[in-house]
């Protein structure tokens, strides 16, 4: 052994890694979600990691997160690069690409995006500095079909529900249902209230009251703005309930008639997965009509694990045209670690692999590759052995590694080949060129 | 429209970026060359994209080509990322990542890793600053069976094979025929030789001889070292020609065996595809047996697509234990992105979408969503059209989006299902629940 200095490797907090066995469940999972999004006719796009700061800063904020990338000695003469940021979320490099590629995309433009994002945050549950994002967007020209507000939840509940996670809920509700019932009781600033009720699941109705009356509300404003907020409800009786509190506008009618098609569209799904709750607001500005939010039944205070909107103009900072949308996003970094940390990712094999051929010796080594490669060909997952141990210690390994079936080439020229499956113990004879195996994992 | 400056977006140098036509073929190709992996038993890891600094440099190198990370605004007190650097390479992560999961690991450990790698280098054909590599290695304690250095070719042959690319070699050599080989000749610095003949492609026999004369080289030591570079054959054949060459040593011989057994374990695959080069030497330092370069056939100057070889000891700056592996990395960036700027990118559909189904009015709403969950529920992956349009309008869009089948759900309740081939332009009955198309796409 070398006495060269060694560098013990630690986690960096924040950034997640998985053992083999949990990144075959991770692979899954991405899988899932993507046939998910591609089963309602979404197209993959991806991004670089990296963006002109420029572009991460064009809707004006002066985010701390943002990871600058610099050069470890940088050529004094090639500033190429040292304006550079890793990209905090896919809905900027979307609006981007969008711009960029304008006259290369069929609108509306239907498209996924599953990506690492990076944000310099301080780690803790839920929070991570690296994490993956799947984003499911349409974006048109000038406006976007009510169809797509009401097909954002049903992919969600498809990709979900095939999941094996929690209970979630995921909760709908429309910007213009808050600032048109707002304004129809004469609030002047809809955004600071809507910015308080967002908080109303954190700091409770005594919490959103004080900062409303802060804000110069009266009790008579008050008081419906927090009845508004706690009508929840799976249908068109929502809607209801909102007009029996007696505030009218014509952008409350809008919001309404909005929430109502989303809510009828999404009738046939099981009730209690997608819920119309007037309280749910989401912080940032940009969303204009319906809005998305889902978490844990049993764990609200986790966070949000899904989350989106409707936007009048994404990509208003690139391009010059009025380029309206609606999306959503998964956090599947949040769902899975999760899931890892309390144990409950139900992990498999250490390897893919579904068959193992024994090598019985240094002469039968080709018939051995030759049967894994047919055995490959035919589908299945093969490591031929590694040498020509004994046979015993290769089933051994088979066994260590999990392999269900360990295949025994001829031991000798014109012999026959015998499969065992490990699993029941059972072994008997088989042709590499046919076989399929009966009643097992594969 | 407003009023607001536009950053206009501009593709930054280095970091590629795909249409969804072109993105669809490289998600294609990754999911091929994954199950490539997998079916020879490979297991999946993903390393954070980022290390701590000391782990990226403690091969002493000090690389100018590493992206440190830093936040715009940092906070003071917290410095917990102020020594993170993106991953320039998979290999450095993977050796961390097995020196720090050793206990959970199940040896021989069989991994691939294809992920993003970031490289602050001058952007330059088939060079990135971000790019997609796809690594598989395997590693294991104190010593790795020859058999892995056989079975990598294998592999790279399989997923190559599959690819629609233009043709290529893999090149193997053996590090220790090369040492074994000068030190049989009585050179002291086989590795200045070994760096010199690594260029014999570039500068020719003239510019080695050259190189080799200035290291202090006798002619009799020159001619041969030449003689052993031109040495280049599909089998065991190599073995003697090099034997021919009248040089001994115990190092020789045991490079001369390894590689006859590599390229006898080939002996399958089609001719041409692996060859034994005596001048493939990899500049690298770590190699000390058997090493691999593929490149096109036809543009061997663009660079290596495929590379890698067998290292005494790949984590030992992590662990005390010694780690000895085998591996071999694809390029996949680099392949790809020659391709798309040829325009050999074969694209199909902007969109995955196998079935559109029409919305004959707002009355049938229900029933084409219906139709189109149960479309989905038999895996075709469909499109609800996302409003009550013109049927015309409606089938236009299919045809612009290039969507191979049109659904047309009852226009009254109790009608029939209609479905339309539009490639053949044949319309027909059918019922959604029992649907296969015939003859086409699908």
């Amino acid at each position: 052994m070398s006495d060269q200095r060694v560098v013990r490797p630690t986690p960096i907090s924040g950034f997640p890694e998985w053992t083999p066995q949990v990144r075959a469940v991770e692979q899954r999972w991405l899988d899932h979600i993507r046939a998910g999004f591609e089963s309602f006719g979404f197209a993959s796009v991806e991004t670089p990691s990296v963006e002109n700061l420029d572009v991460l800063m064009a809707k004006g904020e002066t985010s701390q997160e943002v990871y600058t990338l610099n050069r470890l000695q940088a050529d004094a003469r090639d500033d190429s690069d040292a304006k550079l940021g890793l990209h905090f979320d896919l809905t900027v490099p979307f609006a981007r690409y969008v711009a960029q590629h304008f006259n290369e995309l069929t609108f509306p433009f239907k498209r996924y995006q599953m990506q690492r994002v990076w944000r310099g945050e301080r780690p803790q549950e839920g929070r991570f500095r690296e994490f993956t994002q799947c984003d499911i967007d349409v974006i048109n020209v000038d406006s976007v079909p009510l169809h797509f507000d009401a097909e954002l939840p049903r992919i969600v509940h498809r990709v979900l529900s095939g999941l094996d996670i929690p209970a979630w809920t995921l909760n709908v509700n429309n910007r213009k249902v808050l600032q048109g019932f707002y304004e129809g009781l004469g609030i002047k600033e809809p955004i600071a209230v809507i910015r308080a009720v967002d908080k109303l699941h954190k700091i409770g109705d005594g919490g959103v009251r004080e900062i409303l009356q802060d804000e110069g509300l009266s009790a008579e404003q008050v008081d419906p703005c927090l009845a508004l907020a706690r009508i929840k409800g799976t249908g068109s009786d929502v809607v209801e309930r909102v007009r029996e509190l007696g505030v009218a506008s014509e952008l409350l009618k809008e919001g309404l008639d909005e929430l109502a098609f989303v809510m009828n569209d999404l009738a046939d799904l099981p009730e209690g997965s997608v819920v119309a709750d007037l309280s749910i607001a989401r912080g940032l500005d940009y969303y204009t009509g319906t809005v998305y939010e889902a978490s844990f039944d049993d764990d609200p205070d986790y966070g949000s694990i899904c989350a989106g909107g409707r936007y009048e103009n994404l990509a208003g900072q690139f391009i010059r045209k009025r380029l309206p949308g609606v999306g959503i996003s998964i956090g599947l970094t949040r769902i899975f670690a999760k899931l890892v940390a309390e144990g409950k990712i139900e992990t498999g094999r250490v390897c893919p692999t579904d068959v193992m051929v024994v090598v019985p010796g240094a002469e039968r080594r080709a018939e051995a590759l030759r049967t894994g490669e047919l055995l490959r060909e035919r589908g299945f997952n093969t490591e031929v052995f590694h040498s020509t141990a004994k046979v015993g210690k290769q089933i051994q390994y088979a066994s260590k590694k999990g392999i269900p079936f360990v295949w025994f080439p001829p031991f000798e020229e014109g012999g026959e080949h015998e499969v065992k499956d490990m699993g029941k113990g059972e072994q008997g004879p088989a042709d590499p060129a046919v076989w399929t195996p009966r009643g097992t994992v594969l």
